[in-house]
């Protein structure tokens, strides 16, 4: 069973996975670790090396665990945190630990091998959001978990072990402290203005339209103005909306659309970088149906986090957001003449 | 001038260099940039190829910016903050910016280009270290300044791009989010056991002898109960002080030991791995003498931080650190059998 451990002075949890422990030797250098090329298991026909489907989109007659699929959800194989089991809460001296209970799912996005998220249909990136959905609504009547993470890792330099286009989510039993100061700093700013802090830059942003990515009837898709990664993007539902989950039939086929765009012109603009991007949706119990505002953010991974940034917290970008739209929305043949 | 712009939610400050930025094509792959070995400008002979030298540790009779240091201290030329100018705080609708102000000093360790930190003299790590607190004593008489993160990378997976052993320092006119916390996390456990939350390590760690990878008079290095990393090491003063820069003198000359000992440990241990590690020190003005207590983190960099890290904010670290403490202190020929 893995162990969550709380850091006791930050007070950062740590997922410690005891079992699948592993010797000096394992740990290869990050420059020389390759991706896994040889069978891949989420290409139809390989359907028995994952575990079983928790839920899948498939032809009309197809059997579960077998070809026949457009969009696969199982279990990972390797879960940083187990499904079974219960909290057990406990000290050790001052420090304190829980088990490492959770959901650890894989979105398989397409049965192709080959290509990205930005290359798929928008109906198939809209059925990858409703399967986030889905898989949400499912995992929020387990009472042992407060929130439910999605992300994606596309590429070596982001994190992804595997080259066919996935995303993952992971249910865990207490709310992460990324997503908690994110929920305080949005109250804050509400306590203040008694105006969502996120509806405020969405207005702000369509005023001086200098870092607008892309924009729809539903969505807004924005450079941060203190982006800490070069070419980041945020993408915000223009109707204050706390939950991804409950947003409106035609909101899933608009942020389809919009990231379709989006992802296609970072492809373009830079050449298929890595990145990641992450579901930022409010808690599942506590109410910040007033202050907190669901969105998307994408990271380009192209510089290195190093020692500034860990001890920091703040980052070197150097890449202006203003500059940054100038190069994504150049079209074609322009020949990067600047404005 | 670099811009400090101000995330409106978080709260997370980000250097924007609007000066150097640079067009899509300057951002290679991770995955394919190697570190420059060219001409090194951190080798006696090439001291031109740096800016002028802020201090150095000399032969007598030796000329600044020639060649005779056994250490030398020098801006960053590509600085992520500048030292000359006004702060300059202003808003810009909701958002908040300054004039990127601070310093960013670079120390080289050593004139030896090929020697890692874990392969010098110990009496030449203890002058990197009173090096440390020379730079930051000196840099605390700016009243623009609030705090000097010092921090090393080591190795290119950590960010260094260079191979030449050095460390850095950045002064910033704002206490760092990072630093916010841990004074927040100590100061809280403080009100509640008026007690120091480090010295409580300190005393379970002794008292436990799971987790200790080296020990002498004045320091313990241990590795912590929540380690984020594999193989992550704290080094931690017994004697509770707040401030890096106010260490008696036998303690620098104890720290060199202890550094040398488990740099060396973990160089055998894992084939000299690239690792970061910081400083962490007590801002300049306010006090927390009482509540914090400075120490070092040492974070090598073997995993991959992914969509979960970022997102949550916790780390999964498959080496429990019980159990890399067992490997740090394998005596070499035991071939790696287990208690």
């Amino acid at each position: 069973m893995p162990e969550l451990r709380k850091d006791p002075v930050i007070g950062r949890w740590v997922i410690i996975a005891t079992e699948r422990s592993k010797r000096p030797d394992d740990f290869v250098s990050l420059d020389e670790k390759p991706l896994k090329t040889k069978l891949c298991p989420f290409c139809p026909g390989n359907e028995d090396k994952t575990p079983p489907e928790i839920m899948a989109y498939r032809k009309p007659g197809t059997l579960p665990d077998q070809p026949g699929w457009s969009l696969r959800v199982v279990s990972n194989k390797f879960p940083a945190l187990r499904i079974e089991g219960k909290l057990n809460r406990q000290g050790q001296g001052m420090f304190d630990k829980m088990n490492g209970i959770g959901a650890h799912e894989v979105i398989i996005e397409t049965p192709d091998h080959e290509r990205t998220l930005a290359d798929l249909e928008q109906k198939q990136i809209e059925d990858i959001l409703w399967a986030y959905r889905d898989r949400i609504l499912d995992l929020k009547k387990d009472p042992r978990f407060k929130y439910v993470l999605i992300f994606k890792n596309q590429g070596r330099a982001a994190g992804a072990s595997l080259i066919h286009s996935h995303s993952q989510l992971i249910a865990t039993p207490i709310v992460p402290k990324r997503v908690m100061e994110e929920l305080a700093g949005a109250s804050e700013y509400y306590e203040y203005k008694e105006r969502c802090v996120f509806c405020d830059i969405v207005a702000q942003e369509l005023r001086d339209r200098i870092r607008i990515i892309g924009e729809n009837e539903d969505f807004v898709a924005i450079a941060p103005f203190a982006s800490r990664f070069p070419f980041e993007m945020w993408i915000i539902p223009k109707i204050h909306e706390a939950h991804f989950e409950e947003a409106h039939k035609h909101e899933y086929s608009q942020l389809a659309a919009i990231m379709k765009e989006i992802l296609g012109r970072l492809k373009k603009t830079l050449k298929g970088p890595p990145y990641n991007y992450i579901v930022h949706t409010a808690p599942f119990k506590d109410d910040y149906s007033q202050e907190y505002h669901w969105h998307i953010e994408i990271m380009p991974k192209l510089t290195q986090v190093a020692g500034f940034e860990w001890g920091t917290g703040f980052y070197i970008n150097p890449m202006p957001p203003e500059q940054a739209v100038k190069y994504l929305l150049e079209e074609p043949g322009s020949s990067g003449q600047e404005a």
